[in-house]
């Protein structure tokens, strides 16, 4: 079973590590690894990165290969779209699904031994038949966002099959922590608690019945390098929190955190959600030997604290 | 039910209808159908196609779209590639997948009703854990030609949520008939039939046993007429035979037929055959009123008679 006081020997290419998870993980990897290089489109927060190697660009482009040279594993937590944009499908697939081939072709070229790919565990599935969702539950995602980690999902089968690129899949659940800002609208709980602590009434959509797995980012980031050491023999793994959590619900807890009534605004569902989704974690525990240590209540105020000192930079950024 | 008696007002459009199934299909919907039009990269049998419209072109282009107008119904059988051919994943994906999205695309804009794709039940559930395969079964292709066609089907089923597109997926297996040739190693049928009538060994890879679902193709082209007209609600079929014959068998079949005895050579097995492929087809029959009406025995029969016909014309045409 993998531990943190195993030797540290990888060497790990983050793709698609500027953003808000990207800055989670390089921040959690970089003193466990041998070495790690970051690369992505865009660096959402220099500061954060200060001290780990960036290198800015698109993973369809040759200039991947340069990073990936010399690295034994790789993440790929790359995605140009968010839940819920289906506008143009075709450019969707061809910026996540084709790309992400691409990357696969120069990590075989490159001698990459292993892949992890961040999946979507709260897409991957569509609308559940029961909840907790195990691993083996159809796969029948409603949205583009979902069929397109579906299809990656199952390419990298094939290329691990033809071309022994051996890999992981984490399909993770709703992640939220530091890092998840408003401006991109990633996250309900970025965007409730950012609302709440500017005094500002919540806008839910829907009834407030929806319900997800949060999960905090820094138990995902562990659950990465878990999966990059992992020596058993599945490759598909739900990372999730593994108890469900309503809007509502959600809402509550901030109200608990902060120690006040927040206003509550409905606005109408949107028809892209899914009415449910909890994963089944299981698997991870037993294989993985990883469990999500932060509990709902923690994870909400370390990112109430983050999103606190942020703003106050932000706003004097903006001035 | 749908039936041949019903009133004939489908305007049709093929896509991929210039090989194998395509010609088929045509000669088979032409009486069957108000208007049909047929489209694809290469005509490979002008002459069966004679008094059916014929326009060459790719689907990823912008031409399609003039195909398109005026059709209210679509069938997509156009594939790039043959099963085993994964040398090139990210080509094949673009070819088939992303050519696939941008004929999607040009369906809901030019305002089709209803689109039925022939997808691969002989590819995309992998190695089955039991058969016959249902509908229900997981879908793991091994193959980068099982992968396209599963993302496919999953990007065509958001299409249908968010456009409107309304589809069919038929997931045929094995098929086999008049025109399907030697030169482009389409089936095993075709391979043997022909080798065994040139009074050539019969070149078998694997031991033998391996084991599919051959149905006959006239079958299925009338599979796909009813999957045009069906009222009801399941969206994905089985076609096959729902019987499975090793290649052994198909072999002695083939004996039977030609009455004589054939030359066997046995070569080291492909790794990206399944053991064993067999399909369940109680749904089409349940919900089509499709069944496969041909016997293996009539099968081979007739496709042995366009072989000895064809070939002689094609010694013609060669010499």
């Amino acid at each position: 079973m993998p531990s943190d006081t195993l030797p540290i020997t990888l060497r790990v290419a983050l793709i698609g590590a500027g953003g808000f998870f990207g800055t989670n993980l390089a921040q959690y990897l970089v003193p466990r690894v041998a070495e790690l290089r970051c690369f992505g489109m865009h660096l959402s927060f220099p500061e954060a990165m200060r001290g780990i190697t960036w290198v800015s660009g698109n993973m369809a482009d040759a200039s991947i290969s340069e990073v990936l040279s010399g690295c034994d594993t790789v993440v790929h937590l790359a995605s140009t779209s968010a839940p819920g944009t289906d506008l143009d499908i075709s450019a969707d697939a061809q910026s996540n699904v084709m790309a992400s081939l691409h990357l696969f072709d120069r990590c075989v070229a490159a001698g990459v031994k292993r892949l992890v790919f961040v999946s979507s565990g709260g897409t991957i599935y569509g609308i559940p038949g029961h909840v907790p969702i195990p691993e083996s539950a159809p796969t029948q995602p409603i949205t583009a966002y979902g069929v397109a980690k579906l299809s990656i999902e199952k390419y990298l089968e094939v290329y691990s099959r033809l071309h022994g690129l051996d890999y992981r899949i984490l399909r993770v659940s709703n992640l939220y922590g530091p890092f998840q800002t408003v401006e991109k609208k990633q996250g309900v709980v970025a965007a409730f608690l950012s609302e709440a602590m500017r005094g500002e009434p919540l806008e839910i959509w829907g009834d407030g019945q929806v319900v997800r797995d949060y999960i905090y980012v820094t138990d995902v980031a562990e659950a990465v390098f878990a999966a990059l050491r992992h020596q058993g023999k599945p490759w598909i793994f739900n990372i999730g929190s593994g108890a469900g959590l309503s809007l509502v619900e959600v809402i509550d807890a901030i109200e608990h955190l902060l120690d006040r009534k927040l206003e509550r605004h409905f606005k109408p569902g949107r028809s892209v959600d899914v009415p449910i989704n909890v994963l089944d974690c299981l698997l991870a525990k037993v294989e993985l030997g990883w469990y999500p240590r932060t509990s709902f209540a923690d994870g909400l105020r370390l990112t109430a604290e983050w999103l606190s000192i942020w703003s106050q930079q932000y706003q004097v950024q903006n001035r």
